[in-house]
């Protein structure tokens, strides 16, 4: 299970909650992604009476403490500016995106090594901005939180395991479900609110909706590669726009950078697209993504089929399981030709089973007996309430290693079996002995 | 995880539902407690316009086709009576009330085993009622059902594995919930839906109305061992009335064998009592019962703290979750006395971290995203709609017992090693052999 999709998780910390309907919420978020799903829950508390407020630092690049809100944003100073971080990104980025990809097994490994040393120093860095502002931390204590609401991406405080972790959340809000999980065993401690962002699509910009409207009985191609990756290498825009052109589908792509010479005049290039809405369009046929949690709940939302180009993280593991299930294509951006899109294009577009799984999708994602957004709403109250969810916690998380493994039962077992056998060994011994000194007695008289 | 507890489970059946808003039910019951489960989710099912037919036999007890009901029974005879099922019962009830318990661990199991195998022959008596009744399966057959609605209690066909039955239905519905269960890993198929019959308190009959509120500050302590124990011996019932004379509280008891000469003027016998009536009422201050999932979820449901005197089945084992929950006292029904029964009424009417304990229970109990039995019928009415629930079934299912385990992998790679062992042994040899003869040539150079 990647750590990127266990993200959300409650930990009850104080006892000052009172019974009525509000509480104070303290948020540790993540950036870019997860912060789009974080706000979504976060704009449902406030609606509902709570007191947010959200710990970012001076550097955060999409958690922006100016947007008009009534979150509330504690904003810690930091060495880093918010240019250090993206540049750290951006580079990280084009190592995991197209460097990579071209090393031997060996270098992989240690290059993916060195760029997760690098991403944990600058969470340190960012980590003791917080812990060591003694202000800070002492406005934070005295606030009385009824509820830390964490995005365990980024864990705070010396090093520690997947497990550890694990048992110190009193919730655990996975942000997918079995529209796109495979079923498998989970403690009652989990709730899958995979999609809580998900919403009907509004109406499209002006000009966005007439482009759209003019691709007629063909319909659209909607194209993104996230929150993060707004451009790819002049070679490979040109690629892609080389297979576009050839569609007979209006394309509207998210791109940011040199406009390619090939680009059909099916295509048209956006800074920034209203994903979802054009999701949720009725002329839209395919949605070509990078596998990012998110894209992928707002095709499913909208029974859309998928061209996926996954590019790293979760993202080659979140197509393989759209593949699977029949409402994805699946190609790699560095060996892809135009041929290969071209062709992954036709077929989602064309073969039929491939919209009926997406919707076959959709309908489980609809068909659910509480939305996932009022779920993830529920749990985060249901802890505030009871201060905390202790009928949930598996009693295994407070057992030791040896306990758990019931090394000491073992241990105290053999201890037993090795008593007996040596007290049963003594006595055939001194049965043995004597049986022998009578035997010579016996001769001698 | 006991058999009676995984009871209720739905297999889709064929295809013909309409996409509208009904949907065609078949039920196969359970006789008794079970029964009352069961048919809390029926009645729901015709309020929400469904058409549900419960297939039962001749020699129900419970299971009442006269009741007056929209639901439809479909009664097959049997050689069976309804005297030669409830002798029966009564038989067993009695040998596993009080003959087992006083044998010795021996003779214990191969008791169980011969009432096991006497139950056994009656239910398969029972089943091939039915399935050789060829004009019956005919008329089902043609009744194009949407679903099955199964109290896995009584299997019927050929012998079959806990495995097996696991894998035939689409979703499990479970008659607890984590009030009552410890927290555990479970499958995305399996919904925990116990306390689906409880309800607020109804009025109580006049009579019993006027003797509650006649008990003052004390209150009352409501006593019952469940629908298939309606007595016990006249040695336990003096031994328990004399407990229950000692104590101030005035006492509900549901008993219909010979009144015992020492009843206290605080206790008053009725034959049938409105359970969860007096349960609810405010008065209530103790529950003495048999441990039944039914009765317990009634207590917990108003939080109600209990003496335990568990008969047979899971109640031993329902009882010491609650007795670890801290919400009851446990007793030997053959082995205690009267200051045994009396101590209990007395810790659990006086200490009051029973009564918390009870109350938390209960808190967790009304605090959940969806009622249980709307869960119930969502689930029902999820499958009859979605043509089963095949999204959540694990890949598990349906591998063989050598796939499940491995070994047909673990087979392939000792093969592989064989064969790379072997070829490497050969071209040593091989290697050994020229260097040899290479040697011995020089030599004879």
């Amino acid at each position: 299970m990647s750590m990127k999709r266990i993200s959300l998780l409650l930990i009850q910390l104080s006892c000052c909650f009172n019974c009525g309907t509000c509480g104070k919420v303290l948020v540790w978020p993540t950036d870019y992604s997860h912060w789009i799903n974080m706000k979504t829950i976060l704009d449902e508390l406030i609606q509902r009476g709570h007191e947010v407020t959200v710990l970012t630092s001076s550097a955060s690049i999409l958690i922006d403490p100016n947007t008009p809100s009534a979150i509330k944003f504690e904003v810690y100073p930091t060495v880093l500016t918010k240019d250090d971080l993206e540049i750290l990104f951006v580079e990280w980025i084009r190592k995991l995106t197209y460097d990579l990809p071209k090393d031997t097994f060996w270098t992989y490994f240690s290059q993916i090594q060195e760029i997760e040393r690098e991403y944990s120093d600058c969470i340190q860095r960012l980590c003791k901005d917080v812990v060591f502002n003694k202000k800070l931390m002492m406005k934070l204590q005295q606030s009385r939180f009824d509820i830390v609401l964490a995005d365990t991406l980024v864990p705070c405080g010396r090093p520690t395991t997947l497990y550890e972790t694990m048992g110190k959340a009193e919730i655990w809000l996975i942000r997918t479900y079995w529209d796109f999980e495979f079923p498998r065993p989970f403690l009652p401690h989990f709730d899958f609110v995979g999609g809580l962002h998900c919403k009907s699509a509004n109406p499209l910009p002006k000009e966005i909706e007439e482009f759209v409207q003019s691709s007629g009985k063909h319909g659209v191609v909607v194209f993104t590669l996230g929150s993060m990756v707004s451009n790819v290498t002049e070679e490979r825009a040109h690629t892609i726009a080389s297979a576009l052109a050839q569609i007979p589908q209006k394309v509207v792509w998210r791109f940011d950078g040199k406009k390619p010479d090939n680009l059909g005049p099916n295509t048209r290039l956006y800074k920034w697209i209203p994903q979802n809405d054009l999701l949720g369009h009725s002329k839209t046929k395919a949605f070509i993504t990078h596998g990012g949690t998110n894209g992928i709940y707002e095709a499913i939302y909208h029974g859309i089929p998928m061209v996926g180009i996954p590019l790293f993280a979760d993202q080659p593991d979140n197509i393989v399981r759209m593949k699977a299930k029949g409402a994805a294509v699946s190609l790699d951006l560095n060996t892809m030709t135009s041929t290969d899109l071209l062709n992954a294009l036709k077929t989602v577009i064309n073969d039929p089973s491939y919209k009926e799984n997406a919707m076959r999708l959709s309908a489980i994602h609809h068909d659910q007996p509480v939305k996932p957004l009022d779920r993830a709403v529920f749990w985060i109250e249901f802890v505030m309430r009871h201060k905390g969810a202790k009928h949930l916690r598996p009693a295994a998380l407070s057992l030791t290693w040896y306990q758990y493994h019931s090394l000491d039962v073992i241990g105290f077992l053999l201890a037993c079996v090795a008593i007996v056998s040596f007290l049963v060994l003594k006595c055939c011994l001194f049965g043995y002995q004597k049986y022998f000194k009578t035997e010579k007695k016996k001769k001698r008289e």
